[in-house]
């Protein structure tokens, strides 16, 4: 059973996986070998992979076999472990629990040759879909408080298989980025009586300068003080705490709205290896005034190195205003 | 003139370099081309950098001439400018001011051949003294808050020259990761009325299972919690809040352990890429009971991906236990 331990200091957590340590020599080889040169994740080889917890399909057809346009599985090397209780005990002054939570692959595509943004609008629809189905599942489990969603493309942005794929980690706390968040943004309720994302949304389309594109109910910008080049946010115009309380109509233009991003960066990048995360509210608040779903995209482009590791500052070299001029000018054939 | 700029949900602060704006298709290329394959921190090239503001060499030898055994230098290419005023202004709900700090390159020896771990114990010695007489040096500028002291070893951590330096940044804020680090100890010192360092120091002793090495002032261990595979920190035993203000023999004992460290991680390693830091306490409270100086080093070993980027949460494949008994047996010959 992998370990979640907290650092004393600040309170952040960890996840030690003791099943799988590594011997430091086999640190650097992440890369996941596949057997025979078989994509675990491609139609036909379904028995490759856990059993699935969700897959869009012809009715009739039997789970775990091809006809799947999207299908979910657990991972089959989790950081957590599904089973067991959270067992949450002290170690002298340190604290820690058990390693338990959901870790599921979301396989975007039947097709082993394509890429997120090379999709068309209905089957990224359908991606979104399933994020919001897995939530609403995995919310009744009443040891989880959150679900991270997000998705590693490219090598050097920690993909580990070439299908196109993104992951989703339950856990059994709300992880320290997020409690910040939602921290920063009640501080700014509690302030001003007004949402900050929504206040966002209005100043930057006042403004215009960094913003990307923008349809009837997404807006697509490069925050003021974006830590990478191109980090690029996707964010509801209409105030809204959870992802998985949208309107239909809306994850449609969310598709949309994706589709344009990915193929802008992809266009202005060269391919660029990327992270996005879906920033949602933690299970326990999930309808409230101050916090704003949203999603942020961080093309993989400079490093961190030491400055950043040790103030969590961060030098980006290039103004997001050059940034959102670029992606705006660039087309997303 | 760059621009801070802060993150208007979690107070973030970043750095936009606009004077050396990147285009998108230059961004790959971080390493730094060498001027006729010209190293600019080697002796007899000091023309190459900025006018030395510290060297430690015989004496009546003149400024920026051959002869040192360290040098400082202002980074050519600085993050932040030293001139000017902090001119902090509001852009609508956002705020930003000048980018006014100092950053300089700690050229570690003359000996372009040679790392850091390779150095005998008195010229790492020197390298800690040119550490604190720069802080000491910097301080004195009212407008800033804190200094960041790294170093960047190898091209995966960040680093764009190969020749032994470290670097510092004087900032005009005090860093996120920092004030968090000084939140977290004041409120286990307030419930605790102990210093959460000074206990973790006992604790581990008397443990023992995550301990690398120890001499009369120093202990270097493997933390409880580590974000990455391999992370060590090097503490003082006994409490004090800030490294400039070590006895003349801790420096001495400080070397000497980082030394037989850094040896014990090129050893087990395989001459791994780096980075560390010196945490030690903002200008404003230098004395205190409840902030405890220390180096972290991070091997450059692993991957951080959307998981990490969005949570916050690390996933660490080698326990530290593991971790510490492999560095433990292993020789720092």
């Amino acid at each position: 059973m992998p370990e979640l331990r907290r650092d004393p200091i600040v309170g952040r957590w960890v996840i030690i996986s003791t099943e799988r340590a590594k011997r430091p020599m086999d640190l650097r080889a992440e890369r996941i070998e596949l057997q025979d040169g078989l994509c675990p994740l491609c139609p036909g080889h379904e028995d490759l992979t856990p059993h699935e917890t969700l897959a869009y399909r012809p009715t009739g057809t039997p789970r775990d076999t091809p006809g799947w346009t999207v299908r979910v599985v657990p991972n089959k090397f989790p950081a957590l472990m599904i089973e067991g209780s959270l067992g949450r005990e002290g170690e002298g002054l340190y604290d820690k629990m058990n390693g338990v939570g959901a870790h599921e692959v979301v396989i975007e595509t039947p097709d082993h040759e394509k890429q997120l943004a090379d999709l068309e609008e209905p089957q990224i629809e359908n991606v979104l879909w399933a994020y919001r189905d897995r939530i609403l599942d995995l919310k009744k489990d009443s040891r989880f408080r959150y679900i991270m969603i997000f998705k590693n493309h490219g090598a050097a942005a920690g993909a580990t298989l070439d299908h196109a794929h993104s992951q989703l980690i339950a856990l059994p706390i709300v992880p320290k980025n997020v409690a910040e968040e939602m921290k920063g943004a009640l501080d700014y309720y509690n302030y001003k009586e007004r949402c900050v994302y929504c206040d966002i949304v209005r100043q930057e389309i006042n403004d215009g300068r960094r913003v990307v594109y923008e349809n009837s109910d997404f807006l697509v910008l490069e925050p003021f003080a974006p830590k990478f080049p191109f980090e690029t946010w996707l964010l509801p115009k209409a105030h809204d705490s959870s992802f998985e309380d949208c309107h239909k109509n809306e994850y449609a233009n969310l598709a949309g709205a994706l589709r344009v991003t990915l193929r802008k960066l992809h266009r202005a990048l060269d391919n660029p290896p990327y992270n996005f995360i879906l920033h949602t509210s933690p299970f326990q608040e999930m309808f409230n005034p101050h916090y704003h779903w949203h999603f942020e995209i961080m093309p993989t482009l400079t490093k961190v190195a030491g400055f950043e590791w040790g103030s969590g500052f961060y030098i980006n070299p290039t103004p997001p205003e050059d940034a959102a001029k670029f992606l705006r000018d660039v087309t997303d054939r």
